[in-house]
């Protein structure tokens, strides 16, 4: 209910699609007719040989009239005078912060959580069984034709053990629902307390069907920005530590020496999809030699790329992966459903979804 | 409800557990409870060095008592002559059709079924997981410690795809609890029609919490005995085919030359966990080197094992196991709790849970 065919409340827009990625026509059609006024100006920023167009490298009088962007990399804010609302591609502001539109509180900041989950779920489920079940160990008994049926081969399956969610927003909520299938009884971890049913609930994009947005899956749940409290999770006898935090300065280093000592206990397994920087290679490394933990696997590292002569590519009972656990073919039609819903909100003076926190950057 | 504390109804019954696994002495004190005059003898059929006890290197005078024998290898006849309740270690039945006391439709024979369905479902999730994300392209970039964050990757996350169950027992529904958690679409295959609530429900041993025992989670349901009704379900496009049948004549060789074109259509992943015999292996390789086929996971072949000089070591896109799909820490827990609850239904007179069909053999 946004007005007339002539000219919406978006109207006096202009929509600058800025990622990696060809057109989608039929989407651009939709929204044209949605919201008649609105100028969609889309640009395809992937460069054939792995690189991204820069945005000073995109025409200076298109940027100056966008008011509504969608991007990967930020422009200098000279170029976007008049932008309202940015729609990041990522689920952190990692490369935000000191940007002026983004101190400037008037702009609307959007995270692209919720587009990442299933496929991260996928990757953290795909990885902690991989590593279960020893596939890694049969592919390579396959180059030599070896049928190796060993009786001591031990193999764990889930149901009866337990999964930690150290995050449980968007991906973490995804994992809770894979797991639960499996049987893994699920304990979840937030910033902030969550006692009320409505406190429980998460309100990122959620692709349909999936994930927990009103919070039922975790047996128990846990809270705080201090040390102690995440150690105190984490003595909960976890089989498995999923890491699904936004990097800040609280959760920088969040696992170190101190809590791998505390999760030899249960020898958990560490799977770590936030960034690199929550945990300590050095002490990462360390456990896994000394087996205090059973393995681990690790999308993101410190730092990005990590040097071909870093130590952690040698660690045992690891899966290093660069970075790709949020790859999806369906990650962009997600994103734009995303920025599909917040136009409509834009349209109907509702509140955006997505909306980062200044203070916290996620 | 049993009778007296002197003398409970299974008083004149002797039980032989013959299993490879030590005496779970919590579980026989129980049972010992539970059935009063029960006589419980239990012998570990391992032997170090992978091996088995043969039936014969077995007490003779013991066997000849035995009226309820849990075994993996078939005693000779002979040996059993009072035998009235024999409990596989397996789902099918392939070691025992031509065995006089399977003849013997007095003689109760009971599957394992559902003592695996956890762990093989998540063998089926995993690896369709592993080949989807590409993790043993990453294990193998680890070994040179290469960052390739190469955007022709390519990878297509579950929510949307669709999952075909060829076999829709206690394996087979597992499958589907999982691969719904992850937004597969799931259609199911069984022998029989399936249309009234009552009829979709399956009555084997399930571990609590898993599975699908009601039959809700198909969006669609395909039955038949006939090649005709196979090969219609194959054309459904499916994404990821599971093949979680038993091997009975009408089940060998059921995907085939024909059968590979039909699912090129959608270049169906194939996952078999059933025989080996299901698929014949050189239209398999065909397929999986000319890219009919995504790719494939099996942890059956035949013969097995497979000789190491077998072509279909070396087939692209493929991970094989050696048949340990099976294998879980909680296996034994889980075949005892089949045991327990039909020596309760033994003692009470009601019928037992995972009896054989004398005719399919499954
Ligand atoms: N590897 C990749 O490719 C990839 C892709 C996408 C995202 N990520 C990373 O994954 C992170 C999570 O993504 P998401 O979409 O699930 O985010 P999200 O929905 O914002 O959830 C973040 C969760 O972390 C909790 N949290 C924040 N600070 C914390 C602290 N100090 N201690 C304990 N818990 C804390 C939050 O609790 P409250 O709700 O109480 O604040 C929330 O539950 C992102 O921030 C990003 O760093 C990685
Ligand atoms: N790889 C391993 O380690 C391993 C371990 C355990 C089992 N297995 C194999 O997996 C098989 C299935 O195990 P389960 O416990 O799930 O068995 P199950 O509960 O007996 O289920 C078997 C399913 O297959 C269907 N079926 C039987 N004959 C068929 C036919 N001709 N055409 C189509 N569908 C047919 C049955 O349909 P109806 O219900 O209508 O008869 C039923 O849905 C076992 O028989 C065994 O061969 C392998």
């Amino acid at each position: 209910m946004s007005g007339t065919e002539a000219a919406g409340p978006l109207s006096k827009d202009v929509l600058l699609v800025f990622l990696p990625g060809a057109e989608d026509t039929e989407w651009t059609g939709r929204i044209a007719k949605r919201h008649p006024g609105l100028e969609i100006i889309w640009f395809n920023a992937f460069k054939p040989g792995n690189e991204f167009t820069r945005p000073e490298e995109f025409d200076q009088e298109m940027w100056h009239r966008v008011t509504i962007l969608a991007t990967y990399l930020p422009p200098p804010a000279h170029l976007v005078p008049k932008v309202r609302y940015i729609q990041l591609i990522s689920a952190g502001a990692d490369k935000w912060p000191s940007h002026p539109k983004y101190q400037d509180e008037r702009v609307l900041f959007c995270t692209a959580n919720g587009a990442h989950a299933p496929q991260i779920a996928e990757w953290v489920i795909g990885t902690w069984l991989s590593h279960g079940h020893k596939f890694q160990r049969y592919a390579s008994l396959m180059e030599t034709g070896k049928w190796e049926q060993s009786f001591d081969v031990r193999v764990q399956d889930s149901p009866g053990l337990r999964m930690g969610i150290l995050g449980y927003g968007a991906i973490g909520r995804q994992c809770a629902r894979l797991g639960s299938a499996m049987g893994l009884e699920v304990y979840a971890y937030t910033r902030n307390e969550r006692t009320t049913p409505e406190s429980k609930k998460d309100d990122s994009y959620c692709v349909p069907g999936t994930g927990d947005q009103d919070g039922l899956l975790p047996a128990k749940w846990f809270h705080g920005p201090t040390k102690e409290s995440v150690n105190d999770f984490l003595a909960q006898d976890l089989d498995l530590l999923v890491i699904s935090l936004p990097l800040t300065p609280e959760t920088q280093q969040i696992i170190s020496e101190e809590q791998f000592e505390i999760l030899s206990k249960k020898k958990t397994f560490v799977s770590n999809i936030g960034r690199g920087g929550h945990i300590n290679q050095e002490a990462l490394i360390k456990a896994l030699e000394t087996g205090q933990i059973r393995g681990a696997a690790l999308d993101v590292t410190d730092p990005e790329p990590l040097p071909s002569d870093h130590p952690l590519w040698k660690a045992p009972n690891l899966l290093i992966t660069p970075h790709i656990s949020w790859k999806s073919l369906s990650f962009f039609s997600r994103l734009l459903a995303i920025i599909e819903a917040n136009l409509e909100n834009l349209a109907t003076d509702k509140p955006l979804i997505n909306v980062i926190n200044r203070k916290l950057h996620y």
